[in-house]
């Protein structure tokens, strides 16, 4: 194991699956790349060249990472473990797969290791073909990488960056939030919908939005709160403020129908 | 030039600049890296070697980007037409500078390359010294990768990579906008301001919030829409539910003090 340098638990229990990497300094990237961004463990299936003084020197710092490197025959045992496995992918792929980019990678990521035994893989395949479908069978999700449509193939190392950088911005972000005072799961997508439908029926009750002709607003609306990656806490305080203002609007609703009478 | 492979014309405008880069396998990675989230335009000061064939393999389907970079003799040249300089480092300086993270910049690159002349230049320095103090004192902003402070200096490629997928992301999200119908500039501060201020307002008018004691809370809600990067139109809407939700608790109001009289 690699010292505990890492101030963000959850990033320990991400695990890098390099497949068949055939460049040992790419290796050796990766490494650098990972322990610059908080990660530890990496893990390799079939290295060409394994260890190598190559790898070494691309990995500057991060010995102790490269040097306590995961060496396995199999895809199988490298996700031994695993809750869920994601295979990295620089394009969109034409497949029914449930797909994300890196930033929902990260954000998944979060949840799942935030369970005690909670772990997640994530798989980079060779440099010149990727990942087999074979292998692409064993991932749950595949996860792409926004890019240039023109020249959308990463080098692996900096395809490993951009994962783990993600993987430490949502960490902070977490950690942040802790540090705050305040810990709170993200809301789930059920509670999303409740929300939802709870500001539809808010607006339409203080005279804001007319009932029919408002399913492009309500998209409207949900793409930014989906933008905020709304908390339990922070849902329940939404919902609160539309409680409040439906009272008011309750309220001025039965005076006027007491006038009437 | 290079060949308009971009879909995206505000990474056309944002210039990547070397300083004094000593190995040119880390120039020919950086102009790979830019091109793989579509930037174009690299700029070398004091190169110490090139052009060379190490940056050339290292940049493999980027030679474009690399064979067009400009070269010069002083930083001064380098950023002459951009309205804004950031200095990339890899930590927190304590210098009173104006410091923000990656995704913080790349939303402010956006703003900036959206004016018709708008250029901004982000600088990286040396691999092993990184921006001297003269060379600071360019830059009008500084920018931080946040990483493991225990091994916070990332490889010059990697910087790179990450401000560039942010750009990237940056861009998509702001060419999503557009294709769906609707583009509108993000909100600034001061609007922002004024958003805050008529959100606690409106929330005392419907007895949600109490006058006093509400610092806290409004730090939530500051976080909550900041990091949901609110356009001018989402905030005019937000503000006009807000006028909805007074207008109700105002008219209960009136009506409760006439039936007082």
């Amino acid at each position: 194991m690699t010292e505990d340098y890492t101030t963000h638990p959850n990033l320990a229990k991400i695990k890098i699956v390099l497949i068949e990497t055939s460049h040992p300094g790419n290796i050796g990237a990766v490494a650098r790349a990972m322990k610059n961004m908080g990660l530890s463990q990496l893990v390799l299936v079939n290295p060409k060249e394994y260890p190598s003084q190559v790898a070494s020197a691309r990995a500057s710092s991060a010995a102790d990472v490269l040097n306590s490197a995961q060496v396995f025959a199999t895809l199988e045992e490298a996700v031994a473990g695993c809750q869920v496995v994601v295979g990295a992918s620089a394009r969109l792929r034409k497949v029914s797969w449930p797909q994300m980019d890196v930033r929902e990678t990260a954000a998944m990521a979060m949840q799942i290791t935030d369970a005690q035994d909670g772990q997640i893989a994530i798989l980079f395949g060779r440099e010149d073909s990727g990942l087999s479908n074979l292998e692409m069978d064993k991932c749950h999700y595949l996860a792409h990488i926004p890019s240039n449509p023109h020249y959308s193939s990463l080098n692996i190392a900096a395809a490993v960056q951009v994962f783990a950088y993600e993987f430490l911005m949502a960490a902070n972000l977490k950690n942040e939030a802790e540090l705050k005072g305040y810990k709170h799961d993200l809301a789930t997508a059920e509670q999303l919908e409740g929300f939802y439908q709870h500001l539809q029926q808010g607006l339409i009750d203080i005279a804001f939005l007319e009932t029919a002709k408002n399913t492009r607003f309500m998209r409207r609306m949900r793409r930014l709160f989906n933008r905020a990656q709304l908390d339990v806490r922070e849902l329940d305080i939404l919902r609160g403020i539309l409680t409040a203002a439906q009272r008011q609007a309750q309220k001025l609703k039965s005076l006027l129908e007491s006038k009437d009478v």
